[in-house]
């Protein structure tokens, strides 16, 4: 089984519907592509309590937990000391990050708030990026990154060759003008034939209202996924429709 | 306080990156404007255990859960059965719904997997729809709808008004051209004096790379968020910028 991922989304931003989520997709297409299973997200709101006990359950449930959100200036920006409270080990000046940070502003800009951003739990490794000056980081197996999204994604570029990966999941999608309920039992019986992969159908609705289903195969095993492919392509031909490789177009 | 909800988006297709989520901050918006608190969001695959085991946990936690995904006629559509086993009760025909989808499809076409949808936990409240007839449905605080973002929308709007909200979350937003670091004290300063609120600067990237922050003052006290923004508009102006109202264009 290849190692498992959850990924926490801290703030209140997406909870209150202020702000749509722009994270979770990137960070899922990676960890698929390095062979990491993303298991579960989490959306949680930036209370101490929450975070704190969040992350100290996660982090024994799954593989590797990642952190986006809440490291930035600011007050509501608690997830470094949330996470070393999790850990049990205390926040402390990360001498070199706070030195990155004051070269890069100058003396005077570089304000108390701003200092805030140099304090990591101790034994942290610093998660760089190509964006900003201020670090994420990683700390046993939790992996603290930023919430803007530029930003995110130049730390876990950074970030996922450290994670120790698998073999990168394979899936293979047919789509076709057919309704759920018509294909449903011989989708099972495909299921049923290659029990170790995830068969899916997902119905779609196209911009002029025409609705069809995307069929999806998806396992560790790249032989076996071609061949439920296959007899998922035929399955769309014996019901009298076109299979149409990959995503539909809207 | 008000009532509390949490959120699970049941499905395969968001973890592994293949899906952009599409439904979290339509119902994040609706229950925000409903007065309830929408505390936690789980994105979880479609395996029977992991579906039991947090519904089971998250409806102690929370006053409502609120699923999307896993009802249509396929083998992977398993919501059902788990909410049922999760609260304790068996699945059973639920004749309404039966003659509803028999009358709708005809005979012919109302195949066994289609007659699954049919099948409600015990004691269920079935949610109608105005785009498909398969029904989601209401159990206890279990609130259970279809992932199509148009069905999963219009079982929500038949679904919020049954729901006990509270007073709605008010909400104000500034803008400006300025970094975080540069107004997190007299922000953190705001933030004391209106310990009931929660004040959240969001920064931002504009197409054209300029950045900004947004600040947001939100709570159930309508006359306090209102003063805190007055706050925050002045402290924009302390620092030199135009505090501009609502959320950044693009």
């Amino acid at each position: 089984m290849p190692p498992t991922a959850c990924l926490l989304i801290i703030g209140n931003e997406i909870l209150s519907g202020r702000t749509q989520d722009a994270n979770i997709r990137f960070i899922a297409t990676g960890l698929a592509q390095a062979g990491i299973a993303l298991e579960e997200v989490r959306v949680i709101p930036d209370k101490a309590k929450r975070i704190v006990e969040t992350v100290a359950t996660c982090r024994t449930q799954f593989d590797h937990v990642l952190t986006t959100g809440g490291i930035g200036p600011t007050h509501d920006d608690i997830t470094a000391g949330c996470v070393a409270e999790a850990i049990g080990v205390p926040l402390e000046c990360h001498a070199e990050s706070y030195k990155a940070l004051e070269d890069h502003l100058g003396k005077e800009k570089f304000n108390k708030a701003r200092q805030r951003m140099a304090w990591l739990p101790r034994g942290a490794e610093p998660i760089r990026n190509t964006v900003s000056i201020a670090p994420g980081f990683s700390i046993a197996n939790v992996h603290v990154m930023a919430g803007v999204p530029s930003i995110m994604q130049s730390m876990f570029t950074a970030l996922l060759p450290t994670l120790k990966g698998g073999t990168p999941l394979s899936s293979v999608a047919w789509h076709a003008d057919l309704r759920e309920g018509t294909l449903a039992e011989g989708l099972e019986a495909i299921q049923n034939d290659f029990s170790e992969l995830d068969l899916g159908s997902y119905p779609f609705e196209r911009a002029d209202g025409r609705k069809g289903v995307s069929l999806v195969a998806k396992g560790y095993d790249a032989q076996q996924v071609e061949a439920a492919g296959e007899r998922i392509r035929l399955l769309i031909e014996v019901l009298g429709e076109t299979p149409l490789p990959g995503e539909p177009a809207a």
